[in-house]
């Protein structure tokens, strides 16, 4: 909660109830991801850094959504009469305070903004506060008309004169009054138009009408603009990647080709981390300081201590916390796993459910066999451990500290700390077999 | 073929005699990818969606030219001498219709904008129809002068006044004539230049002075500029993703950053498809709805069905069929072989020439043998099948529904249903040796 | 050494002694990377092009910037008083030619720049030349303001007049002047001013006060503009690798996604190499003719012959060199090792410290277990050798001409040439325990 200079509640009515139609998608709108979590997901946490109450209006039939908004109330819009008639259907939530209704398709709108929409409100004699921007290109949004600082309307593009076309002020539909102002406007919105709905927009013309003082929060077109096509989607994506890629290299981490690296928006990354080309951050991952994260390499879920080098084609999955100065190499992948410090693993490994000591060396080709098909078994390695190339790591088994175990083994039963394992046959070589067994091949490809 | 008004044939006539010189390449012009297929096999496909007749005009020695044009006719131009000495060169075939001339280093034309040229020139009273762009930057290309609707005459900038230069219509050099005219025309080229050659260009101006109305159609110039350097080839590959993108996601497809995805021209994504960042289709990709490919993945020639989960690194080749809710992870190889619904490939595996069940598990560092240097063999396992990690399967080789193979066996016999196969060395720990064996090798290196 | 016309030494100061602090790292700022190196290390290249000598200005306890320099002189500067005290610190180094001063946090300016830099002040009556440039935004950049070809002054922004601040050539802060001239210079330099430090940008000023003539010599923006935060980094190294990604398509390379291709200064690429997108190259790399790297491929250090087919999915490591017409496939990591003509290592392999000889095939899951904790040893194989899929080969080891390997076995004895070798368990298969273990194990999980 950004503290506000009122006591009065405030409530973000936040409208998801749109479908798919034009992402060509089943899935409702609001259900699409950026960053890995879907677009309402966003909105809530700006939302709910401001608002006192957050209500969400979803459409019929959508149960995955109601189970995102949880645990904030839910209302079904269950006729899709417009955005008036939405928010209305959140009328029993608005209580006493300020209430502002929000899009699920403006995904990137800032808490800062909203804030700045409801100081905006709260001013004295403002009735109605809107947000507005200022696109690049205004194209059919509709144009906010104002006189001084006060809003007059909002022109609709098709109705506009060339002269008020030319205005860039642009209405971005965020609206915040107070809770019966609103409860009176919205009522009010009439559907005698082209597709007979009910437009949150007129409440503007109503509030003028009403000789309420109306006002516009400018904002940037990045937060405000509307995410309706997958085109749509992927700009909005890439303006939230921007964001977090400029947070990250004034945080002092290296990026060295920032167009290439993806962020969660919580991973966390040191000063002094670099990150090479081709960089996949998953949800839920914390990098220390000077640690490098080399090229093609995929983090969810993990930790990574101080100085550890990671990749390339490093994959680190969920719980997974790789020690200091670790070395993590190509084609390895480590999942629920504990690394201590300045352990390797460097080539074409498969670490899962393994708990392993300081300074061991696990071997090219290494396998934890931790899944029997239904139960999932713990691989203990102490510290000190060399495990030779392409051993098989039969869980549930431990290795103890300063163990060895033989190249090409099959580890099936724990290892005391300090001996030799072997589980391998022995090698038989037979004179001249080979050459006659390529030569057979050959000869039958010939002949047949 | 797109019906057109008119029963007259149409030839059109394709330069591809260049050689590759600002390319620095010992390949002709023509032969230089792009989306993995030659720059000529683009313009063949747009060409033969208008024409009924397609004429290749070659250099000498350019036999993959020539048999990638096959079963279209080729015409060898032995000697340089211009452009419109290439074109003469296939005067055999102009027919008694109508002729266009186009260029192997123009790939990205659309089949909308030849059939506009065409219709243009069908137009009553029209001699002779041209392409012409408005590129960005005019630069040095020639002038188009119009009067009225009429094209007046070509300005080649070198010739232009300031005024003339100020004009940013553009000759893309594609002209469309009927046959007599288009033959008596080239004939007339005179080659009294700088460089000595016979010009295409130049039929215009002969056109108008023999009082032929002449026309321009417009195109984009991403459509109609020239591919003569590694760079332009590498613009004209991103304006051809691009539209690729676009497609994709108008479809309904999500592609979280599309600039890091890259298409075949073939490449067929259902909606609600995920695409993570850096994911590369090769040609014959086919994905059902609902999957998701994660990053890092690379797709040639295969179907993967309904709500599979691709990735990161998942490497699928020719010949490879992925059944619906499989699942196919990090580091993971498949070439000619088909999985069915909900069988898991999770991580370093390799399978080739495999048939494999319905939800059978295959466990890490799995390698089907499939090669013996001299014949590729089959790998056939059932359903519910699980085959422990770090698993070898001879082809050719069966394992039966509801088997289980040990970790780490060598299989090389068949597995009847419902058996366990183990083909592993037997476990032995020698107390203190690993130990003793570590140590003794550091004091190896210790006393040099 | 670029010839120049006159035989004075010419000395070049160049001032690496900044900290890291905008970029928020504990690293000085000349030992931030571009392409793999220090900037520093970029500065010294262009500079060792054009100056007889160097001497490098360095911060208190910045003994890395100083091995960097080597074996160039290194001066320290122990307290922070501004640009010009730190150029005084080398004084000693001026010697009785021409000097300039550079900056580390330049780092891509040309050695044609200073070139031409050095030939303007030796030009006759010139006695003071510095580098300017337009830039795209002039921002808060000193104004040089000129009368004809000569600099009158340099106007800071915050002291502009707004028809000074519409004056787009700004000061890039490089400076070259006679040693005596510039001595006499430096020394008068005051620092009456807010920061209370000595500003080199003063030298201008007292230059035309004592009737010297100054002259600005223009480079590009690029070349030019400084590097103080991770996103100034980021961009730098954004415009270094277009450089190089320019270079090699004009020399004859197809890159399908140049922005997707990352470049070391030193990485050669013959003429119809073909690289596909995201392929990233460290130092020491070359590549012969017609060799194609697929996409998601890593080369450090390594030599590939032409016709070679590299990835997707290969890391090529340091001392590695590939034969002509040799497959290198997905997943597979070659360290220190000499393939011959037409081998082929396709799927999910490790080569260390290997020697292998010409049309040899290496199987899928192939481990060369080339450290044993303390050394490394060698893995030799001949000509003509077959080594079976997910093989360990246990160094020093050595396998002879047309041998042929067992899939699964572990070799740790020679295999002489055209034997077979086998070192694998043999196979058991127990009638029904396969499904009765699983049915177990689901039972188990059933009852808790």
């Amino acid at each position: 909660m950004t503290s506000l200079p009122s006591s009065r509640p405030a409530t973000a009515v936040l409208l998801a109830a749109g479908l798919g139609t034009r992402m060509k998608s089943s899935r409702p709108k609001a259900m699409q991801t950026l960053a890995g979590q879907p677009m309402l997901a966003h909105l809530i946490a700006s939302a709910a850094e401001v608002f006192d109450r957050l209500v969400i209006v979803v459409g019929p039939d959508m149960d995955d959504v109601a189970k995102l908004a949880a645990p904030f109330p839910v209302v079904v819009q269950h006729e899709r009469l417009g955005t008036a008639h939405a928010a209305l259907q959140a009328e029993h939530w608005f209580g006493e305070g300020d209430v502002a209704v929000l899009y699920a398709d403006n995904p990137l709108i800032s808490a800062q903004t909203l804030a700045a929409l409801l100081a905006e409100r709260r001013k004295p004699g403002v009735g109605l506060a809107l947000l507005a921007m200022r696109p690049a290109d205004p194209a059919r949004y509709g144009r906010v008309m104002t006189q001084g600082e006060d809003v007059t309307r909002i022109v609709e593009w098709a109705d506009a004169t060339p002269d008020e076309r030319a205005t860039d002020l642009c209405n971005a539909g965020v609206l915040c009054a107070g809770a019966a102002d609103f409860r009176k406007w919205l009522h009010r919105v009439g559907n005698d138009n082209a597709k007979g709905e009910f437009y949150l927009t007129d409440v503007v013309g109503l509030a003028v009408d009403d000789g309420a003082r109306v006002r516009a929060v400018e904002a940037a077109e990045d937060e405000l603009r509307g995410v309706n096509s997958r085109a749509e989607l992927a700009q909005a994506e890439h303006c939230l990647q921007e964001r977090l890629r400029h947070k990250a290299m004034e945080n002092g981490v290296t990026l060295v080709a920032p167009q290439t690296v993806f962020f969660s928006a919580d991973t966390a990354l040191a000063p002094d981390v670099l990150v090479e080309p081709n960089v996949v951050f998953g949800p839920g991952v914390t990098v220390h300081e000077n640690v490098v994260i080399r090229a093609f390499s995929h983090l969810e879920g993990c930790e990574v201590h101080a100085g550890a080098v990671i990749g390339p084609y490093a994959r680190l999955r969920p719980e997974t916390s790789i020690g200091s100065g670790a070395r993590i190499g190509n084609f390895v992948e480590v999942k629920s796993a504990t690394l201590g410090e300045g352990t390797k693993v460097n080539h074409l490994t498969y670490l899962g459910n393994a708990r392993i000591g300081a300074h061991t060396n696990i071997g090219a080709g290494t396998i934890t066999c931790n899944y029997d098909g239904v139960f999932k078994h713990t691989t203990t390695i102490g510290n000190n451990v060399f495990v030779g190339s392409d051993s098989v790591l039969v869980a549930p088994v431990s290795i103890g500290d300063h163990a060895l175990v033989g190249a090409g083994s099959v580890v099936t039963s724990d290892v005391p700390p300090e001996a030799l394992a072997l589980g391998r046959a022995r090698q038989v070589n037979k004179p001249e077999l080979g050459k006659r067994f390529m030569d057979a091949r050959k000869a039958e490809k010939e002949n047949g």
